[in-house]
């Protein structure tokens, strides 16, 4: 089986089963503001469990970028959380998730975002670690906050190679 | 008293009686990702509370623009939820918010932020609008989802003019 892997166009059809595409796309939820603004309401499926009072927090992580084609070894899920990542610039990033397959991940899949879209991963799905590319830029982060591990890594055996679209 | 009120540039410490500034601002939190990743962590005091099983939720606001001097009237409060707004472009906005005065709001002030900055309003706290300027953008907003009435509007008798700084 080939180890290469091209990215696709991130929509919210193909990346439900991994999580939410965050996004203003459609008509809004309602109008605010006196007609001003458009709220698309309640977007992505926060999920947090576990001990020690868990809660969400906000938090701003600032990527440095990798260049494709991407070698890919790592993977990483949240067992007791879901994690948001919204790009605070319009430059596209990259997201990477992969199913599960009794306990270990399965054959990566790669999505190219488009400007104003951000990702929601579902509570215990294995994803790659933040992938801007071009440049360095910030990212919104919204997850757990609690006690407990919640954190498991995968390391496959040799490398995926992920391809530009 | 003059109604004139000139922005100032978004700081934390000015901006501390009313929320935090949401920014990747000074040493990070801790570095993830083998170092690619710089993590500012935990930056807004989330604060849900009310009847209702409220809880965070991720909503996107598609705001149209402002045109500086401003007039302001209106300002709202949220007494059951904090309320966060941070832009998914590099574009600057504009931050208004009062000091509560025996449950009315008092002398506004404004801030203008820089690229990378967002903010979260305390719960309770008095604001504007969301206020892009320019240009129409997305902004991400963190905020409740619940039972109970969360929205105190409140109208000046007299104009406030917001001036650029």
């Amino acid at each position: 089986m080939s180890r290469e892997i091209a990215a696709e166009p991130l929509t919210p059809e193909a990346f439900a089963p991994f999580g939410d595409v965050i996004e203003a796309r459609g008509a809004p939820s309602f109008r605010i503001n006196g007609g001003m603004c458009d709220r698309h309401h309640d977007l992505a499926r926060l999920d947090f469990t576990g001990p020690g009072n868990p809660r969400a927090n906000i938090s701003i992580g600032f990527g440095r970028p990798y260049a494709l084609p991407l070698r890919l070894t790592l993977v990483e899920r949240h067992p007791l959380g879901s994690q948001a990542f919204v790009p605070m610039t319009e430059d596209p990033f990259l997201v990477i998730v992969a199913p599960d397959e009794n306990g270990v991940p399965g054959r990566p899949r790669a999505f190219l975002t488009a400007p104003g879209q951000g990702v929601n991963y579902l509570r215990n799905t294995w994803h790659g670690v933040l992938t801007p590319l071009g440049r360095a830029s910030n990212f919104l982060i919204v997850d757990r906050v609690g006690g407990g591990n919640n954190l498991e890594e995968f390391s496959y055996a040799e490398p995926w190679i992920v391809n530009a679209v």
